[in-house]
């Protein structure tokens, strides 16, 4: 079997069709008939391709590769080793022994493996492969590392990015890359159906002048370069999809400007804080100059994902991309550090759903698939991962989902964003995502034509119609503060009021149909859910004095606006210049509606506003909620917490992502409240008899209103 | 092999796995080391599961089915064959033999058929199989076809709903009947890993009471039912996928209340004017009772739809509904007329695209996959198609689709539309899709609450504020059209001006970002793009007079309101009450924007204003060309060719969807130009100074403005 391997690049395109149907064909009547009854095809002359089919899947392992260890330096490494553990390839093939999907008895990694898998040799790459991709210093780096002494070892090991090195390290690391390229070839040349190659140390963090990341060659570039430059004919274009729960900042340097290969990546990223923590892995890094358009990052904003949110990227994203891209041969990056169980990734992502990645991807590139090993750290895990994946190249179905969840709100968001990102260079997300209002709104806010109207302007003039027409209030000015002269209106009996309500709130929420096509909003069947009308008239019919502040949620002309500030600022600035003042009023109840609500919160710590205000209530849906800072004085949070109501959507981040309800805000955040119900509007018609009846109760008004 | 295949329905659950691993394994050992050095196994007790890749594909095919035919009537017959055509299923079965899937040079349906595939002998269904779905009248009428004469079998066949009938109908329809139960019955009994059942008549048109649309027995419906049945531990759920370019009325209503099945049809409807005619094929037939959620129809609205949205179709619709519903069997209702060269289907379906939708449908039901012909008219594409989809069974990747398009806007918002009315019922839809502003917008147009208020309303009064506050526009009285005051007004040198500038317009556009998450828009980033302001502007310059009229796109009152009526009623009034009698009036320039423009063509046909009007300019975007219909004077029709410009998108359906210019729209539409743009707000930009030049000549007043 060892001859069919080359040690060399193949020289051209010379692709070994071993077996063709009329030798099976042939082969099966042998074994049947017990002789060679050789009956006439009916059409001789064509020659089917199902050699898929017929050949196994490549099996690339090495126990070689398991001399490159960490050296222990304390007894605590014994007990507590290092994650990437020489056992991690282990594991992977006495699993795939175990489960019958390699014949190997001894576990030692012999050829002839069976029925199912073909076992690719490794080799060692060649000084001249990982210099199509790696620096001549870092190769040289490395090949010094053999003959270093312990001391000198672990001074690099300490000086280097989350790397180790010992005398073995250079061996597994050419091993590890030359298993990749071979694992590739093998594949390309038809050898193979597809391939795993269980290769370590990874390499995808790996940057073509550095190692870090656990990774000391970047096996998947190294291995997709000397692909692309042996079969310039056969594979002119590859796709490395990069499932590894860390971003592949190697990989991706390695083809940022190039055009031949998309890489694509989905990653924990954390505005860049996950490791490798830069500003890589970012959705917006869609690749330079030629390469443009040819990079593709999904970065999660948050650990805890799992198969619906990996499922939803591939469908929504990855597929259809690819599709477009029409490569000649998928490379996965497979770390299973994505898997549920690794600690490190701190996700989900089951073996099943990897066996649907897999089986998703086969429909690239005629099946021509590479799945090489990255990162994954929970043994088990990896295992448990590989065999899921193994399982589905040697042609078995992927197993169900175990649940059918639906993706995170977090993960939706990021999709879109990719999309739009991706919008430009690809026409799958032309038309039916990029076109969706939100791409229109952006170009317009850049470009402010004379033509253009807030639709928050519109709104809000609405709202003053009401309350100029309908109840008479005035306009409260506001100094210089730079915003629109209606943000705050009062009503008139507001100087003579006892009692008075003030209700600070965002734009009102807009219902809208939207079409698909233009993308534009149909005005016709969209309405504006005005939640403060409600607030308003319960307080005009009570005969309180009534303020309404309107918090823009942006302005026009101010880039670095923010609302939140705004809010906190015109609420101090309300009661400093005029609550303060009015002589008969000697009890107030706030009402935050949305993000707004930050400014009564606001106020309350930094004024001691105690002797007039006698609650505040908000309804703040999903908006995150704002802690008291006590500012005056430290018992302001003790009377936050027992004058307040806050009512929160059930879907509201702060009740914890598992919904798990025993998870409770602390009690700076005033008494929050978990409704039934998601939605301003529906929080606001569960709960709203019983925030005013809460008000009612704080202004200890019972008699004349029941 | 025969002895494996039973003739009536297996009484319990005995399925049959025949070669378990260690069987293998040391079968393998026997070949290579040419005897039996049993080695011990790591762990020999467990006994893992990789049957599939060792299970041939079976196929069911039985020349038998090739005597049901349609007794010739007439030479021309003989040239022009009905299309249910005998040699439909010879076609695909010599296909597989010509690729080397089948080994049988006789083409005669021999039993040994190779490597690839294994051959599931048909039966006759039986009778009690049949009435699992059929009416005992119905299964009575067809056994008495191989005994009616010549004439009653004419007869029988002029009286049905696209059926005919001959000695061996009865015959040939119980075959495939039976063929498509055994198909099933070897998937589940896990003597093959999935099956491609070659059967005709098809079967998903036959109603439990009446044969129609080439049908006989419900084939499908009959196996599933029996599958059911047989069964009931393994096989609890089924879900049926029909692809053929028809409705499948007969399968719809053999589950329409069963929630074990779930019905998946995607179909040419064209609002129920395409076979088989009704709406049951609608999108909002999602079943009853028990089975509500469990019938999903994807209706294209028109042909000439292909790969692009029949993938666009799986990832969004399909698969995720699929994956949820965990089926235990799949059964694909084959058609292959939505195949690219069906005259009868009209789509572009390619072979790459069957193979890619069947791995897809492979990743479900651990494989459990059964593919049962249906329609498909063209003699080559059901070949080419059928291949395409047993490759993928045998287990060859999918080819490449050819060719990457979008998918049509029509397509997109089917699936829309679909996705909305599933998401009821379905996990996967909710949140992603449903909450999307259009179903809460749905809601509240339902039940009209206090605090709500049309977007549009706000809208128009933002305008009136720029209209009355800048340019002193007033009023113009309506009588009592049920109007909105505001719907008119014109600006106050109206009565003096020799010339008027007359702007019909919709409301205007709204560009906004949606929240991903919650569906809302997000007001403050959200802008609106009144492109009527530069036509007010400009006339306002010019000094004419002007005249603004906003035709509401609904009225919160009115049920059967309708837009493009109102314009021109409006319009119409305007003229007879207004126009006509202003004294110093010698020029007027009509200018439309949206569907609006109606009101204008209706205008100009209605009444003889050519006196005075000069000439009628629209910007229509994608709105649909409406023609002048000249009742006064059939010159009219001309005149407006001469006197109008209509600029549409250059997205307009009008210019046919292959975007072939040369389709030009009839003179009765005006004189349409496409402009290079999409979106009204870029055929303005585009466009506008060309309007005003045109308005300029009309008018003959070069002097004063250049």
């Amino acid at each position: 079997m060892a001859d069919l391997v080359k040690q060399e690049p193949v020289p051209n395109d010379h692709l070994v069709l071993k077996r063709t149907l009329n030798d099976v064909v042939e082969d099966d009547n042998d074994l049947q008939n017990g002789a060679s009854t050789k009956r006439p095809i009916i059409v001789p002359d064509r020659k089917p391709d199902l050699r898929y089919t017929l050949l196994k899947t490549g099996l690339c392992y090495d126990v070689r590769m398991r001399y490159h260890a960490k050296i222990f330096t304390s007894y605590f490494e014994y007990i507590d080793p290092h994650p990437e553990d020489p056992r991690r390839i282990y594991r992977i093939y006495k699993i795939l022994v175990e489960n019958g999907l390699v014949h190997d008895p001894t576990l030692s990694g012999i050829d002839e493996i069976g029925n199912f898998m073909l076992k690719i040799p490794v080799r060692e790459a060649t000084e001249s492969e990982i210099l199509q991709v790696h620096t001549k210093e870092h190769l040289e780096f490395l090949s010094r590392t053999p003959q270093m002494t312990r001391d000198q070892l672990l001074k690099e090991t300490e000086k280097g990015d989350s790397v180790y090195f010992n005398n073995d390290s250079f061996l597994s690391a050419k091993l590890s890359c030359g298993g990749a390229i071979e694992a590739c070839k093998a594949v390309v040349e038809g050898r193979v159906k597809n391939a795993l190659a269980v290769v370590r140390p990874p390499g995808h963090h790996a940057e073509p002048e550095l190692a870090g990341g656990f990774c000391l060659f970047s096996n998947v570039a190294v291995a997709a370069q000397n692909t692309l430059k042996a079969y310039p004919e056969s594979v002119r274009k590859i796709m490395i999809l990069d499932w590894d729960v860390h971003h592949g900042n190697g990989t991706q340097k390695a083809f940022y400007e190039d055009d031949r290969v998309l890489y694509i990546s989905i990653h924990r990223h954390e505005l860049g804080k996950y490791y490798p923590g830069t500003m890589h892995g970012n959705y917006d890094r869609v690749g330079d100059g030629k390469g443009e358009g040819f990079n593709c990052n999904i970065p999660w904003p948050c650990g805890g994902l799992g198969d619906a949110e990996y499922m939803w990227a591939f469908e929504q994203v990855i597929m259809p991309m690819c599709r477009e891209f029409q490569p000649d041969l998928v490379i996965v990056s497979s770390g299973f550090d994505a898997a549920d169980g690794d600690t490190i990734g701190q996700c989900h992502v089951t073996p099943s759903c990897y066996g649907q990645m897999t089986h998703m991807l086969k429909s690239l590139a005629r099946g021509n698939l590479c799945v090489v090993l990255e990162g994954g750290y929970s043994l088990d895990s990896i295992a448990k991962s590989a065999l899921a994946v193994a399982k589905v190249l040697i042609g078995e179905p992927p197993d169900e989902l175990p649940e059918v969840k639906q993706p995170r709100p977090e993960a939706l968001e990021v999709i879109d964003t990719v999309i739009r990102a991706q919008s430009k260079y690809w026409k799958c997300f032309k038309g039916s995502h990029a076109n969706d209002g939100c791409s229109l709104a952006e170009k317009a806010t850049e470009t402010v034509i004379n033509k253009n109207f807030p639709l928050q302007r519109a709104i809000r003039q609405q709202q003053i119609q009401l309350l100029k027409d309908e109840y008479s209030f005035v306009t409260l000015p506001l100094a210089n503060m730079g915003l629109p002269d209606d943000t705050a209106m009062f009503s008139p009996n507001i100087y003579d009021a006892q009692a008075i309500l003030v209700c600070v709130h965002d734009t009102p929420e807009i219902w809208a149909r939207r079409s698909r096509v233009t993308g534009n909003i149909d005005p016709s069947s969209s309405i504006i859910v005005d939640t403060t009308v409600d607030v308003i008239k319960w307080g005009i019919e009570k005969k309180y004095g009534i303020m309404d502040i309107n918090v823009p949620q942006s302005l026009q002309e101010q880039d670095n606006y923010s609302a939140v500030t705004t809010a906190q600022e015109l609420l101090v600035f309300i009661w400093d210049n005029y609550l303060k003042y009015f002589p008969m009023l000697n009890k107030v109840a706030f009402i935050g509606i949305g993000d707004a609500y930050s400014g009564i919160v606001h106020l309350l710590g930094h004024r001691d506003t105690r002797n007039v205000v006698k609650c505040a209530i908000s309804f703040i849906d999903r908006k995150p909620l704002r802690p008291l800072i006590p500012l005056v004085d430290e018992t302001l949070a003790d009377w936050y917490y027992k004058n307040s109501l806050v009512f929160a959507s059930n879907e509201n981040a702060c009740w914890g992502s598992d919904g798990n309800d025993s998870k409770k805000p602390r009690k700076k955040f005033g008494r929050v409240l978990r409704c039934d119900s998601d939605g301003l509007n529906n929080n606001f018609e569960e709960r709203f008899d019983e925030a005013t009846d809460f008000i009612l109760d704080a202004f200890e008004e019972w008699s004349d209103s029941e």
